[in-house]
């Protein structure tokens, strides 16, 4: 029973290559996860066993595609960055927008268990939901996802910092959203009216003068968002020429260079491999920082250019 | 602190948009299986746990988006066939995708436990591994997705006969191969060698002679595979004109008439709410069945037609 | 000097293949025409100079190219629709959209004189232009083009029945507008106010009784444009069962039987080139024709089955 | 008469956007042209008519469309180079594409009488075809074309070093080819067999040796292509830190750097369109010169910042 009478269907299949040389970005993003968050009871304005879930789940997925330099997420969102010179999966978009997605959806949905243990839904919060936190096919947990490919490193940055001050947008607002309603008693419809109009300044005012929160203590992790990525020594900035007009140029020199084409001196396949190695055994670390400004990036070069840092605690060269 | 400065970056954004009136069929595929099922030790040539954990997890997909009409899954893989006049998120391909690939993950692994349960695992199987059934993160359960369109029903059907055939000749091969492995005591490779050049009737007579199997007994979804689909009251096969060439041409003339192109005599968006009702409580149900010829089909002209049929039980209207 | 260290940069390079088993139109449309045929004079509201010269270059597009079926013309705009089971360029869309705007633009520019013989420019003609009708490198006529797919012969011959809609509802307008400014004195601004607003019917009782011109005799070319296509002896109505709703069912039978797909019973190689002589041999014609209603395909079998008919001339074989 | 009922149509056209920040390059190729080059006796191995056609049809298309910024031809085929900033037609590749070949077309064939007078094709000459150099509908010039982005100016530097590359592989083959059998008298066969497995320096040698040729004393239109771009006061190697590996680092800095993202302080409208009007009014020159090495860049600024130079003949300001 041979099977090429049929085959020709595999011609209608199209694989779309994402461009060469190029900082390729997958964003997901949680489907649905206004009803779920209300289904599964997170807290208001941030649940940090559900932010806790969401960092889990990137670092796993850095740790599983050595080829991610970058993760940065922000409430139920998370932006993958690969490399510029990757060659995963011949850059297939298809395979790596589902490979990421797959790889995030497995690790949210079995870590569920530990950020959400049953305990805590069954206590006396009462917020909580009657049937608790415990996970059921009836609303389950899922992302969608797509990539996006930026061609210098100028374009990459700021697409990092959109999403930080999208964070910063947002975060603000739900924070005094929320305490004008759960503290100040408001309905939600009422609060809404209150902050039309509003600039920072006067949310900040709000959180001060009737709650007594100063919103610049708030956590990090609230405020600035998540940056998972593979810690290494930090660089000296003074060393690097961070740290000003000089640095920023100083760090453009080193992106159009050839190592980023595949083309003039090409990194040899064994260098690769001893790469990918040194990466996979490189410390995956969450931090709540800056990345807008260049100081993260000038003390973290291997970010940029594609190359494993010093391990954390060995001395430098000198 | 306005994001405006950084907006730009949406501009970088491609969304495809997958060609109205063709039939979507959304492909997702086991990553790195062959290792997982060892990993947890799966049966081989089939694991019954692991199928029906497949088809677990398709029919949460089928249920979960009601624009998909009929699924068909094999080994680690399924294949989702979308409405050809769909218009689920405005047919973005990266949308559809990832939409069906994080579904099926989510449910793959939440139902993992159930389908697993910790004692077989721990059981006196010699194949059980000592870490058991139970799911780690070390090892998770990932798919990649990919969307294939296709212009006319005899191609959707071909590409369904496609995946079929391949489900008989890997099976029948599989089936051979680990008899001689587990039941002849050869070693993999001596079994491989074996099979060389052997056609089908060869492999049967292997089974037969050597081991007494008679291949056409085996488990119907280990030969024919699984369809996913929403069940409603069969149509008689004689009063459709099915059976025959008649019955092919009988469907033809159905297929590129007006309802399928959204353009004349369209239905209107009640009727399409009060479809899109009807499929949510519909019956899901599995079957291993024939998908080549035509008398699947024309006993279930909804599979085609995208028209909720009459439930099952009801009478037929005279 | 080896080429090697630079041919990296063919990774670059994208091919799109266009959707097997579908109709591909390549639409091209004039650039600038409103400025270019004010520059050559050209006759207000429909210049029958530029019409043949439009034409011509189509009819040479037609010849040059078996794969084209049929084209159709209105205006600086002309569409052509390439058979759905061609292979033509592996069916790569910049190949196929350059090939026939390029064909079309050169067919056009070396057609123009013989269109446009200078003397008739040069004659007492108010509107022509000092520097007569010689085509110079400042004004050259200049095409763009795009391919789009169709599934379905419905949605084909929607889009052509969009396209001589068009042509219809903008020819009597501009049939109005210009009787009203030539033969009325109005200004351009006052005939377009006149017109507003107005339906059809109204238009056509203005060219009535106010210009004693009955729409219906003008020229064919103006109200339904051009069809250019390989003509054989027609088919007798009554023999293909056209004609009626039956008619239109017997059409679609034809559709997706196996002959579109390239998948059972395809055509050998040998019949195929044979087919490619046929057309290549068979006359190419103009007509000005209703495209909309099913009379002109039903007796023109071959536009739709891709199967050249019997030579004008020859007698039907009984 | 509405029109609505199909242009439901519309919803199968597809866009395609090129990814912003990326320099376009639109590559064009002569169809058929080793046919119609006997066709219309070219000379061999290089007619100079034909080439100054090509070039003049090139030095239109850069003259009408400001946004080229530079544009590079051998033999039948020429690549333009579009700004990394450009929105012309707002990217859109098949717009862009068409655009492109269309106009070079229109001009090559409107240009073609004039580099083909009549009375040389009547000559004395052996190779001249009976029916002169007269275009006819039978063999018309026409080009197909695409377009590819890349990403960073050391790519974009890549692809035409590859283009120019190319040009000297090709021409010292057949300079050395057409020697061996318009004067050494070999049949074709026997010059191909006898330049099998030879490198560069054998082919010099063999030109030198048997036919007192020194190939480097050929024209360089033939070793080196032609260059059209918009000239302006040249810049001072030294002044633009030019001239050595200081020199590519200095160029490697302007890349990235704000103007090119259209992002940080981008350029004003009406900055843009003084820009523009620069260009229109910039003298297109034709050089045939090496664009490899950095001289060629580095001295003319404008061709990678897009910033319109100095005029030429104007005194630098100092």
């Amino acid at each position: 029973m041979a099977n090429s009478k049929y085959e020709y269907v595999r011609n209608f299949e199209r694989d779309e290559i994402l461009l060469p040389n190029t900082w390729i970005v997958v964003r997901i993003d949680g489907r649905g996860f206004h009803k779920l968050s209300s289904y599964y009871g997170f807290q208001k304005p941030n649940d940090p066993r559900a932010l806790r879930l969401m960092n889990r789940a990137a670092t796993h997925v850095v740790q599983a595609i050595p080829e991610i330099t970058v993760a940065y997420g922000v409430s139920d969102e998370y932006s993958f960055v690969l490399q510029r010179d990757t060659t995963l999966f011949e850059r297939r978009k298809d395979k790596i927008v589902t490979t990421v997605v797959s790889s995030f959806t497995a690790a949210y949905v079995l870590g569920w268990d530990e950020c959400f243990p049953g305990e805590v839904s069954l206590g006396s919060q009462s917020e909580g939901p009657a049937h608790g936190t415990t996970l059921t096919m009836e609303m389950l947990p899922t992302f969608d996802g797509r990539a996006v490919c930026y061609p210098s490193w100028e374009n990459l940055r700021d697409y990092l910092s959109w999403r930080q001050v999208d964070c910063h947008i947002n975060n603000l607002y739900n924070t005094t959203f929320w305490a004008l309603v759960q503290q100040g008693g408001m309905t939600q419809t009422a609060a809404e009216e209150h902050l039309k109009g509003t600039v920072s300044s006067d949310k900040n005012e709000i959180l001060w003068s009737r709650f007594g929160i100063n919103y610049n203590n708030e956590p990090e992790m609230y405020r600035k968002g998540s940056v998972v990525f593979r810690e290494y020594a930090l660089e000296d900035e003074a060393s690097t020429g961070g740290g000003g007009k000089e640095g920023e140029a100083g760090l453009d020199v080193g992106d159009d260079s050839g190592e980023v084409t595949g083309a003039s001196d090409p990194i040899s396949k064994r260098q690769a491999e001893k790469i990918r190695k040194a990466r996979r055994k490189a410390k995956v670390v969450t931090k709540h920082v800056d990345i807008i400004r260049d100081e993260f990036w000038v003390q973290r070069p291997w970010l940029r250019n594609g190359r494993p840092g010093r391990p954390v605690g060995d001395q430098p060269e000198s």
